[in-house]
């Protein structure tokens, strides 16, 4: 396999975990973001987004989305399951990585940030954007998981909720959030932390880190 | 079941789809989004995002996130199957659904355009950021699926790409963008709205629609 990402893009750094976790092994191709390596021609041809990260599996296939690339990898190395049985539970685990890849992350990712900075706000105020996007959305997931027992987000092994959130506190420290204010999160973040699956994906850990 | 919605929130057109293809009742609790009604304390008890939808089912269970509302009622009454068997199919359809919940629904919604308002942009550089993020979105959800035979997303019947696509085309129109520039979208939509499940979902046709 090959994974198509970028040292400090927190949904390759999702993938990386979740590749680890189960075991398996991708050639790393990086696209620099901030060189916009990933809106290339050849690139976009196979993802139109223009987004990291890309899977390319065997026999050809392409997968984009890391939370459906993750999905995927699940279904297919079911062991160890990154998703719990219950349909309950698995709504809940799916709603917490949600409310980061829907309503956090993309909301603070570089092109928004950009985009900010063509429309003529400062430097601090975009810093400010990432930063408030960041602060209420990890608040609200504080909340989700504050009756859990954890250790990590939802029971006893991680899930796509850890996996969603420890790249998202990275994040979160960049745009200056003090992330004290969310024990529980960082109770599953401390968790993970201990687990060579996450240690070795992370940003600091990749050939492509700058 | 109850669910808390807003007639012209996409999210919750997503699962009021869902819930009619499924051949489910519930009763709709309107949030005035405007009104900042989904900020009361006893909603964000529920839902501590401030977001709609939520679904509550029997037993006090509470559901947030329409993708994992969605999925729970996939799992929970699996027929008609919203995703298909395969998991590369799975993955495309998970995906595409995954473009627009992550990569446009939440970079125009309410709050980011209120925000960008509270910033001091003009009401028309509001409406440009809107129709931008619809309009580069949508280019490359059309790019996703233009192999595709069809007449929906992916094959024959409604996935969860549909309950995406087709409240995502409604924003899209109401900022402002050409949406004839994606003839295949188009070709799905129009194989949706012919079906009643999806017709009865539309904002007009919602008790709280003004």
């Amino acid at each position: 396999m090959k994974l198509h990402g970028y040292f400090r893009s927190s949904a390759s750094y999702r993938v990386r975990i979740a590749l680890n976790l189960k075991g398996l092994s991708a050639e790393h191709l990086s696209h620099h973001l901030r060189k916009g390596e990933q809106r290339a021609p050849d690139y976009l041809a196979i993802n139109p987004q223009g987004l990291v990260p890309t899977l390319e599996g065997d026999g050809g296939i392409v997968l984009i989305q890391s939370l459906a690339i993750i999905e995927w990898l699940d279904e297919t190395h079911p062991q160890p399951p990154l998703l719990p049985d219950d349909p309950l539970r698995r709504a809940q685990v799916r709603a917490f990585a949600q409310a980061i890849a829907c309503d956090i992350h993309p909301v603070q990712n570089l092109k928004v940030l950009a985009r900010l900075r063509d429309l003529g706000l400062a430097e601090e105020q975009v810093t400010g954007w990432a930063a408030w996007v960041n602060r209420e959305g990890l608040a609200a997931c504080e909340k989700l998981i504050i009756g859990e027992a954890g250790p990590f987000c939802f029971g006893d092994a991680p899930t796509i909720a850890d996996l969603c959130l420890v790249p998202q506190l990275a994040n979160a420290r960049r745009f200056g959030v003090d992330v004290a204010a969310f024990p529980r999160l960082l109770k599953a973040e401390a968790a993970a932390k201990e687990l060579k699956a996450f240690a070795d994906a992370a940003p600091e850990r990749q050939g492509d880190a700058e």
